[in-house]
């Protein structure tokens, strides 16, 4: 059994964390740490919980921390590369599920994060946890940085791709759109209801976050440079990414295309390459871990379109974590991940 | 042409007076204020006006506002009860969206609203405005209180059922539905699009503020104690209240119930008694300044049901307000507001 | 581990069976029925279930079924009462999620089903499945009549009243809102999204299938003559039930209301009383078998309103039934159906 | 004043065409007819019209209609083409909101509708009711072919571009999002709320009929070949529409494009170029008849972004077509048409 720290759990993430964990027949939650409701009981917050757990948000302590196998941080950007070094000289293991430990580039973190990266030598040795792309290095990992939602999307939806080099990486578009909760819970005059219901938008369009992750990660799958246009949407949902991504073909590579799905997720637990003519929609993977993939080739076979979905709370962030540990714990990868998506 | 000022522009109902006066032939905005928005144009928070308004935000200033004919108080409860008596004073006259001039009871008041009233005199003076039932004291009124969203819906659906003595007045139940856009334009975690979509629920259930209003208006209908159970709950949607009303019958009234309503709406331009059978529902008065009634006589004659929509900021706030203005000013009661429902 | 049959695999209730299913460790489903769409994989239709289910469409067939050991009828009303019997006879087990075997009153069910019952002798066998009021009769049960979604609702809200004297049961009022999944996936204008999507309304004031059924069960629990006003509401949700009720105390009950509820739900696995001043919303309970209620005493003390919530899917329907079938194998009750609400 | 019929009433464009010509000064609904509602109040459908209209469906007349000044068909496509010439025999003027009169092609059309075209030299005569694009051919037109909604979109966002030559017009793509009233009001079960509700997917992608309307006049606009990739997507949203368009720059023609936009749409008076930096999102133009224009060009210069928002029934529909009746029929071309978007 293992013992199982959260760190900010008042968030999304969190509470599906706990929601999954209480699933997870090999883990136990020693402890949920939350500055702000210090004392109140998690159910309080969220009473879907009620029953299930009768824990008390406590401030973090590295004392109680540190009796943990494994410690997430369902934090703000910033927090866990103040404290993962004190666990992690503890011998305990970390995975953050915010920004932190995802790019290796510290120029970018300091342009997109604000600061300066305070754990730069715990940031060299961090992996990536994207288990179809490192699932080796996880194994072993102390530290993880659990991909950003839109990002596992996307590079899910490009690594064949770029990996079998059947595409210019330099055409890549990434037409995304996300459900509200990737927003986070937080008081936000943007995603009230009456600004979001009945109503869909683009943003960021001058530039996002999420996108010098996911073109680093590109890069190190083909080795080439890689030119993404990326565009996130706001859906008036509140789970699930669709990501409709496009790419121009190399020539004579159309008939390659589904080849190179199939045998790059062949043996991969959760991801699932859509028949021919079949496309996902959101709320098939909706409370589960997977994502579902769907291909079209253009009719001049110039050019491949991609639909990659999952639910940004699970394989976008606490499935993805808690698949991370189960492979950094030896476990099966599919411990307490085998929920089906909730239709309708 | 009247010449209108508009205090507390940025919320809900201020951007829904803006879109409302736009197509009102005999009003023209002269003024919109906001202390935390001045100098930035209308049109850059609500992109929907482009073209049709050139106005920056102001301070709100008295030298300003005294050149207005009426000046419309789209503020948070307690804002005009500060400004109303200068304005009064200059020969402006004023109609205020929050809860100001509502209640006469000043006890009442201050229990929900925490503060004492600091415009006394001016209360007295004040008229409630719903036309249905004051439409002659609005006329002549230099400060009315436009009644709140749910009282609206409440007071029109039990208003001729009182009137004509059909009911218990201590068996009644407001069991009310509304949409997001009732609770203003705020960042609250209660009301991001996570916590509403695809959700519902109850609130308030241990006392509403709207309740006291509610109870002195439907007193002062029937003469006699009322007895009020109100439940509000929170749809997701944007827009419409839907008010299921329930009250035991007198005996030998059923058959006069239909009659009541017919006779007591009569000649009321926004108020629609829908015939034997069909019931409203919110979309059909959305963006109009109508309220639908439907009504149900129990199989057993004993208690009649009583189904009210409305647009919560129309009909039940700035549509209404307009309403009023119309009739201060003597012009065609209907004008500007003969927009029919967005369907779908 | 028991051998499950599903007549009617087509609709809401049909795909929850079978994801619910899929997480229970002592259930295997052996064959699903559907005349239309015979011959198609299941997965066709419902691709959440991809690599969990390898099972294709089949005629329904005697001699299939009657290898389960038990059968759950997801079909419309009118086809369980046909094909019961023959089950029956072979020592297969049934669970009707339709209305078949919920009502004893044979002309209340031809009055609101249009036919005459063909299964009369197997009606009166047949237990009404609400374990907390039938659970050592559905022990034994060769035939369960699965209850409605808003009749379990509203029943585990008025029981502890009605049983315990509490209130006075003519005076009973629920007013329900539902989210459309409740509706079935069938063709139908009155449920297309632009129909529904940001609107809401009552329906079926003329009197609604389910009433009969509740008042039956009710007047069961309070052995008086029962009256209860019954408003459905439609909500622009895909799952879940909000059931608002409310009942007249009689004098010096008020203060025993809590307590009732408490000494009801004891023992009860599916049922939580939230603490004072807590009401549940409808997405605690989304995905997981949880009916939760709150209570709130009038000030007068005249009256009590009941919140009473569930996923019409789950406790309202297909989890339900496999707390039936757990009951009636003498397995864990729970066994299955630890999942928690979805949140968001 | 003119004299309005509408053939087919009961759809969406149907009822959208009736709310805005109530608020039309110099139109009157003279007839709508439906065969499968004859004898019905046109109020019966949609409440929403009480008060405001009191017209019964009848069946469709040649004497009626050929009494009007413009028939409007909102029917679907292959009605039109049969009943069109016997109108514009005698004198009526009419506006197709199908598709029967917006592609010249006849083999794409044969392609797509499964039919020949019927009304092959009317054909050739209408004209394309783009009025951005062709708005002196409109004046004297005999026969509009409004255009589709997401063509309507799309075409309005890339024609600045092409018709300057800033793009390459073989490396196109249209990646768009439709509310679900684009589908129509028919019995569809993939249309169902809860197919749909928090749900998102992609559809069409084998083709789908509007790409080659749109390919066949962005080919009039650029004069060479168009090589276009058309992603719809579904929204769970009732109105509007937002595509999403990229394009490949050519060289030195980055620093052209705002002003090839504020050029093209100078004296439009429904189109509404945004500043830099800002985008529209759909409730922006809920129920008006704008478009509404986002720009942005990558870091690189490369490529350029286009966000195209209307409302599918409005400039996508019932409001173009409006429009173009005022064209026709020398009106100011923006009356009846001023409503602002609601918002929210």
């Amino acid at each position: 059994m293992l013992n199982v720290g959260i760190v900010g759990g008042t968030g999304y993430t969190g509470v599906e964390l706990i929601r999954l964990l209480s699933m997870h027949p090999e883990a136990h939650i020693v402890t949920i740490t939350s500055r702000t409701e210090e004392g109140l009981n998690v159910c309080e917050i969220f009473p879907s919980l009620r029953g299930h757990l009768d824990l008390i948000f406590v401030k973090p302590s590295i004392d109680v921390l540190s009796r943990c196998d494994v410690v997430f941080f369902a934090t703000p950007h910033g927090v866990a590369m103040e404290q993962a070094q004190s666990l992690v000289d503890r011998g305990v293991r970390v995975i953050d599920l915010a920004a932190d430990f995802r790019m290796k580039d510290l120029t970018q973190w300091k342009k997109w994060y604000g600061t300066d990266h305070s754990a730069q030598q715990l940031l060299e040795e961090a992996v990536y946890g994207l288990p179809e792309i490192n699932r080796e290095k996880i194994r072993n990992a102390q530290v993880v940085g659990n991909p950003g939602c839109y990002a596992t999307a996307i590079e899910l939806g490009f690594a064949p791709l770029l990996s079998s080099g059947l595409v210019d990486p330099r055409s890549l578009i990434a037409d995304a759109k996300s459900g509200v909760s990737g927003a986070g819970r937080k008081q936000e005059l943007g995603i009230i209801y009456s600004e979001i219901g009945d109503n869909f938008k683009a943003y960021g369009l001058g530039g996002h976050r999420h996108h010098p992750e996911i073109v680093e990660i590109l890069r190190g799958i083909t080795g080439a440079n890689v030119e993404l246009r990326f565009t996130p949407h706001l859906l008036p949902i509140n789970r699930g990414i669709l990501a409709t991504l496009y790419a121009n073909l190399n020539e004579r590579s159309a008939h390659l295309v589904r080849t190179a799905f199939e045998t790059f997720f062949e043996n991969e637990p959760f991801v699932d390459v859509l028949p021919v003519g079949q496309f996902p929609d959101t709320r098939s993977v909706r409370g589960s871990n997977f994502c579902k993939i769907g291909l079209q080739i253009s009719e001049d076979e110039n050019s491949v379109l991609v639909v990659s979905v999952l639910d940004n709370l699970v394989k976008g962030a606490s499935g993805q974590a808690i698949q991370n540990m189960n492979i950094m714990f030896g476990l099966d990868e599919k411990m307490g991940l085998n929920s089906l998506g909730l239709v309708p």
